[in-house]
């Protein structure tokens, strides 16, 4: 892992590293296409945003088109057609959320269930009730039939409601796993002509002790990354912050640190600035499909009356394509009317909107700047602590 | 009004005209973007695949935004930003299908109705149950707010299942909104820097009389251009081309012919050898939603199980983005999960499709081969006559 450290303001870094698929520079934001689609863009168009590298889920490619099918059809970049770097979720997040609190299945009473033991899980497909177990040595195999440059260790992510004693167990399980996840993925590898990268993810819900216990568990395993997991999940925006100050201590220099499930801009200034690398997020799709963009002020609502004749872009002096070559007037009129070509070009701004940041960040930390870019970001940007 | 005849192969033509935004060549076929939007499309991906005009809706804009909003905007050209021609259909189409067909107002019992008076259409808007009334002057004066380079006449397109003696009201109706409309549009265009131009409509249902007198009458009219309007309404497919025999004698050599709303591959043929110029239809777009695609053999649908492996392109050697870059086996998983992309890549491909077959079609008839090049084109193709 030739993670190389460019420039340091305080704990923010700027940094890159190789993948089978080139290079990423970081710090930087990943857009996420959980279904092998970041949703309603085509890879040109992430190309012209500069997305280094995109997500994509263990969990649902496993269930359809099934991660077979795709090692047959040449891995996953060769089947989606995308020829920079990917890093695939390990199923664990999917299996503990979705399969858990799906509703029943479609025309059915069948409710999936989750059943964790040691060894693994067994759980109900949210599509069709279907049974299946997922343990650390299979999420690695079906990581490798997919290919990404980076995968993720298998893990249990704890209900936010759960007691601190099942978040304890919860977190052992999940250091049991890793380990497991490390062997199987070595052995896999080690077979291998294009070598994948394997990071370790943190849990530990909102305990400072347990964060700090995993954070040296999970660093003593020595991961090709080190991934914060568990967060973003009800609690306050403090305390998650307090938790990154917590584990970033005794997470790696050297190695890539990768906040999971999170992407609002005060969210990456903040984990930035705490020594994140790394951040995905739905987050700027899913706003485009409630209409809600982005500019300097903070965050808007499309729909607003007060948009209907305005002849601006969506952001002024925005490089996006959206911003070169659309008013706001025009996007309102395609979102008002259900129109896909207006999810699209908000959703190309708003994910445009978070990697330009985050090379902005980059940049500002290049030149020493971090504290004023972030003081002047924010003397604009209205922050909005409820998503 | 310049329309060149470039080459003939009997009533088959291959022509050039010019509009307000740069020349058409003909045969054409036009994509529709009845919501200001060709469904799922960029201005450049229209670029891209060769469009040379695309349609919009006068009864869709009128309700929303409103053709005031759109004209102090600048006009439709701008607001959406693209920058070739534009046809605007009069909105009698849809105030006779649409708002009479439409389902009770969404939380109301209100049903839209539709009284015709001699002077214009009472109707209820499809949207929100509010009254409104187009005349003749009025639809005119909406397209020339949207500012289309081709508009057209207003005209009553009878229901199909009416009788012999109402079509013939509706014809008759609908030659008096002609010359109506020609009076207002040519009072608007004298006041206007950019010229548009007005095409008429022949009706007449499946009615040869009717269709002869109605044919006569329009073409007698003087517009720019002349259209059949009121077919493919449920008639079948040898009435529709019985009255294109039937009818186009009957309209000047000297002017583009538009067959409206008729798309598919058979029928283009069909059109283009009896002298028509221009066509459009939502048929690509439509077809796309429902996961169907055209290739060299005929129709598919793209959710068979056939193709879940199938590393091939939609077609091959297609030259639209679709092809260039994803297998069936992607699209079809698209498809499949609802995302958002497969809609795109199945909408690329099916007017690139159209597009280019119109394309070729052209270069038959330059080259003196139209009838070789239909026949063998038809030697693969699987007509299928319901769509």
């Amino acid at each position: 892992m030739n993670f190389k450290i460019e420039n340091k303001f305080e704990n923010a870094r700027s940094a890159s590293f190789t993948t089978a698929h080139g290079e990423i520079k970081t710090p930087t934001f990943m857009p996420v296409g959980t279904r092998a689609s970041v949703k309603t863009l085509s890879f040109n168009e992430l190309n012209d945003i500069n997305a280094q590298i995109i997500l994509s889920n263990t969990y649902h490619l496993y269930l359809r088109p099934g991660n077979k099918l795709i090692k047959e059809m040449g891995g996953l970049h060769k089947w989606i057609n995308w020829k920079k770097p990917i890093l695939t979720d390990s199923g664990g997040f999917q299996v503990f959320s979705l399969a858990k609190n799906s509703r029943p299945i479609k025309n059915t009473s069948i409710k999936s269930e989750v059943k964790i033991e040691e060894n693994g899980v067994e759980f109900k497909s949210h599509l069709d009730g279907s049974k299946h177990y997922f343990t650390p040595e299979f999420a690695m195999q079906i990581q490798h039939d997919l290919g990404a440059d980076i995968i993720m260790a298998f893990d249990e992510c704890a209900d936010a409601k759960s007691t601190k004693e099942y978040f304890i167990k919860a977190m052992e399980r999940t250091h049991n796993w890793a380990l497991r996840s490390k062997l199987e993925h070595d052995r896999l590898n080690s077979k291998q002509e294009t070598p994948q990268l394997l990071f370790g993810i943190v849990q530990g819900g909102i305990f400072k002790d347990l964060r700090i216990e995993s954070a040296k568990h999970i660093n003593s395993l020595n991961f090709d990354g080190n991934a914060i997991g568990g967060l973003s999940v009800g609690e306050s925006k403090e305390e998650m912050y307090e938790m990154l100050d917590h584990v970033i201590p005794h997470l790696s220099e050297e190695k890539p640190r990768y906040l999971m499930g999170v992407g609002t801009p005060e969210d990456i200034f903040e984990a930035i600035e705490r020594g994140v690398d790394m951040l995905d997020c739905v987050h700027p799709t899913r706003m485009a499909r409630h209409g809600a963009f982005w500019d300097k002020l903070g965050r808007h609502n499309i729909k607003n009356e007060k948009f209907k004749k305005d002849e601006n872009p969506l952001m002024e002096n925005c490089s996006c394509f959206s911003c070169k070559n659309h008013s706001r007037s025009y996007i309102r009129h395609l979102i008002l009317e259900g129109e896909i070509l207006g999810l699209k070009l908000l959703s190309i701004h708003n994910l445009n909107f978070l990697i330009k940041l985050t090379e902005e960040i980059c940049s500002s930390i290049n030149e020493g700047k971090f504290a004023t870019f972030k003081k002047n970001f924010f003397n604009n940007f209205e922050k909005w602590l409820h998503i």
